[in-house]
């Protein structure tokens, strides 16, 4: 899966980048048993997360509107145990988000040990769509000074480090760019309109956002350059072919779960003395 | 006041730094004096900053065992409104704190916006009092690692990370450390021990701490001087005379949110027609 890994430093290009992978002509069939054993093997290996409780594990999906997120992270987490994992979705920030620095209602969603969060959308949005709309700015009581390259960088390099302080304490970090056409952004975005249970999806926005996509690919492509790190790696995932997409992303995070190897805690003299005992008494 | 200002880079001796100012042999009545007087400006200066909105003030302390934090404190925010005003006292972390880095209690209690925090201790604890008893490290749950040099480096650099974010999204810093002398020291902790109303504050780990003074000595020269920044420099306060150190903690205080240079907001123009329609009507 290190195909789409976007390595420390190297150049992002986004119009370039695939939004189909190879994958993508195996059958549906082949797809969806593909993702189940990924799906399976994603709750063993949570479960061991768990028991263990030192390490933690944060997934943060973005994408252009209508890339699959929802849906994507739905999928995957099929079979997951919801104690010891919570999916965030961060919308506009509130009147009392304003009152603090942007980075800490990203705090305190966090997972703790032994848990698994996703983020579904996350800080990034302050280098991708504040960028796009810095009047979003006006209302967010930042000090003045100007709103220039230098200001973005500043945030990104303050991401960079927000994330290298996570891992160094034992939070994992992956994080996933769900790579969308064009084209098909705009077939999905016709069936929202078309489809009366797809209604409550349709947003005016997106298709303002649409009319900024090269804004928009431009902004993705410096925070993905510039916050791609050994430690918090961004995964460019092709989603034109939402199977394909969901196997690819389950692959990631199985690999990624394994790097950080969870184990069952060994129990101690005492705990294997009382275990030893349990079973004689017990005839075991 | 600057006097007392860690430069970035420069070299720490707190086995030379001062511990008695100049202005210690002052009356004591013209040092009360010139607390009050500092003590009135840091009110004003409160009021604007609170009605102004926009910026906040994050004041930490830090000191050996019995260098006058807690009195300070107490001391030196008489008259500042407590709508808009919070001390955090950090002990321990509790059982829950551990489930996230270190760094995420101090996050939840960072003053907001047009507000002043104090932290009574703080983050630095970590790269102090824990490096001077690394077994504390054991119930922690870290990624294991060798708590080497590089480990305590890490963790300043994720401190001065975490500073720049603030400072930069509007927080203002300022860090005093309260220097007291190991003679003074034993003076004030016999004090605790013979006055019945002090008891409450003698505390045998202090006794344990004292023990180990050039440890914390050499930890705490190492933290100030990594993590003095122009943005959020520390100050060295000579604290063997509690009126004298008062009265600097306030003056850089003072001298702090001046530069902040808070101020009342202007009323928009809807607001001042408002205004002046109420004043006619009132006939004022």
């Amino acid at each position: 899966m290190s195909a789409y890994r976007v390595a420390p430093g190297a150049n992002v290009d986004l119009a370039t980048a695939q939004t189909l992978p190879a994958i993508a002509d195996y059958s549906r069939t082949a797809l969806l048993a593909m993702l189940a054993e990924r799906v399976q093997r994603f709750a063993e290996l949570q479960q061991m997360l768990y028991a263990e409780s030192r390490q933690a594990l944060l997934l943060i999906f973005q994408g252009m509107d209508a890339a699959g997120k929802d849906s994507t992270i739905k999928h995957v987490t099929t079979g997951v145990n919801p104690q010891g994992f919570r999916v965030t979705n961060f919308r506009a920030p509130t009147y009392q988000d304003i009152e603090h620095s942007y980075l800490r209602r990203h705090w305190l969603a966090l997972p703790e040990r032994g848990h698994i969060g996703i983020f579904n959308r996350s800080h990034y949005e302050e280098v991708v769509t504040v960028r796009v709309h810095p009047k979003l700015l006006d209302n967010r009581k930042l000090p003045s000074r100007s709103v220039d390259e230098a200001f973005w960088n500043e945030r990104m390099e303050d991401i960079v480090a927000f994330e290298r302080h996570l891992v160094r304490n034992g939070t994992a970090v992956a994080k996933f760019f769900l790579n969308i056409s064009k084209k098909e952004q705009k077939a999905r975005l016709l069936e929202r309109v078309s489809n009366r249970k797809k209604h409550w999806k349709f947003d005016l926005a997106d298709l303002q956002a649409r009319r900024r996509w090269k804004q928009y690919r431009s902004a993705y492509e410096a925070a993905l350059q510039a916050t791609s790190t050994a430690e918090a790696p961004w995964y460019i995932v092709p989603a034109d072919g939402k199977p394909a997409m969901r196997v690819i992303v389950a692959s990631i995070i199985v690999e990624t779960l394994s790097r950080m190897n969870p184990s069952y805690p060994e129990p101690d003299a005492s705990l294997k003395a009382e275990i030893e005992a349990m079973q004689k008494s017990f005839g075991g």
